[in-house]
């Protein structure tokens, strides 16, 4: 069995992108960070995200990224934004986090490179996403070209961003498809907690292109909203 | 002033290109890594060296690298080879650490984009080296080719690694020259403490090249020998 490296937010997009890497029949290795994020919480969700895919392994790579801050998701002090318009975006909003996937490509990259896998899974998109430099299909394919020199001539890596190109109706449409439970794909930057049960906002970029994506499907979201 | 990450492992290169990029007239932003490294002793000396050459800022981030095991410089059960033939590797060593360069160079990065900062610097030798291929000129390039598609668009990032031609002789000289003082630029792979001081083994891949880049220079290497 092929075995692949999955990038495992605990959000949409990665659950979906978990589910096209197993109808794809590669044996699922999952790698999530806990990096000084706003919520912890998405990690909980990742570990339900790869129980239900079976995953063969799950890692959880501590990497504390608010050592650089400038970033909402990383740093309490600064503020999640909400209700923008998120159809035109023009800047790099507050949300980015530097090099953050980079950074995780760099990672899945060692423990690929460890358990002899030659492929990579990212959810990364640049349809409906938040203009973050690093979901750009250039980058991708300059991480790919990076990978090989990286690691032992000869080396052959393939990074998939199956979603790269896609909306984020399309997303939801093939991962519904494949059976994906969206209740427990967590997508919101500013999750409220409330009686031990995780709401999303509604409100922020993430939320609300997740939203228009269900609504495109006319189906309505099984996430808990606030 | 220009301002600039150094990645500062606390060892002979590092110190050497903190020197280099000194005489350059950068602002130095010291970046050092708590990776599971099998002796933390390199960090002391990384500190030392990032105050000798004035650093505006130092800063260690903690990633364990053990998570993915593989290389005797992370797992304390696997031996440093000893004695080798060091002109002579044909093999990638067990001290390799799996896409280590890569995981540095993509923190270091996020420090560079957070501190507005063009120019990275990284210590990496493709001579006198032990067969590592993160350390290969192409590496270094793919590498400055992701950064600018990683980051906001128009970015100009230059990854500068002015040992890659170098001998560690040739290294050694330049670094003398500039008054880098190696009784604090630590190399071992498996040093051994005794009494609170730290002595070098000797016999590792990295005491051999350094050793006979020493002698290359007739000067006795001022670091404690075992």
């Amino acid at each position: 069995m092929k075995k692949a490296v999955i990038l495992l937010s605990g959000g949409l997009d990665s659950a979906t992108v978990m589910a096209i890497a197993k109808k794809e029949e590669y044996q699922i290795y999952a790698l999530s960070f806990s990096y000084g994020q706003r919520h912890n919480i998405e990690l909980e969700f990742a570990k339900k995200i790869a129980k239900q895919f079976q995953a063969k392994e799950h890692k959880i790579a501590n990497i504390d990224l608010r050592i650089f801050g400038h970033s909402a998701l990383t740093d309490q002090k600064l503020e999640v934004p909400k209700d923008q318009d998120v159809d035109n975006q023009k800047n790099i909003p507050i949300t980015y986090v530097p090099a953050r996937n980079t950074i995780f490509l760099s990672f899945a990259l060692a423990y690929a490179e460890t358990i002899k896998a030659n492929d990579i899974f990212i959810g990364a998109n640049a349809v409906d996403y938040s203009n973050y430099p690093d979901c750009r299909p250039e980058f991708i394919l300059a991480f790919e070209n990076l990978a090989n020199f990286a690691t032992a001539v000869n080396s052959k890596f393939k990074i998939h961003a199956p979603l790269i190109n896609l909306t984020k109706s399309q997303i939801i449409k093939t991962g519904l498809e494949l059976e994906v439970d969206y209740g427990t794909a967590h997508s919101c930057y500013d999750p409220i907690i409330k009686n031990s049960k995780s709401y999303a906002c509604g409100k922020c970029d993430s939320c609300l292109l997740r939203l228009k994506g269900f609504q495109e499907n006319n189906i309505q979201d099984p996430y808990l909203y606030f």
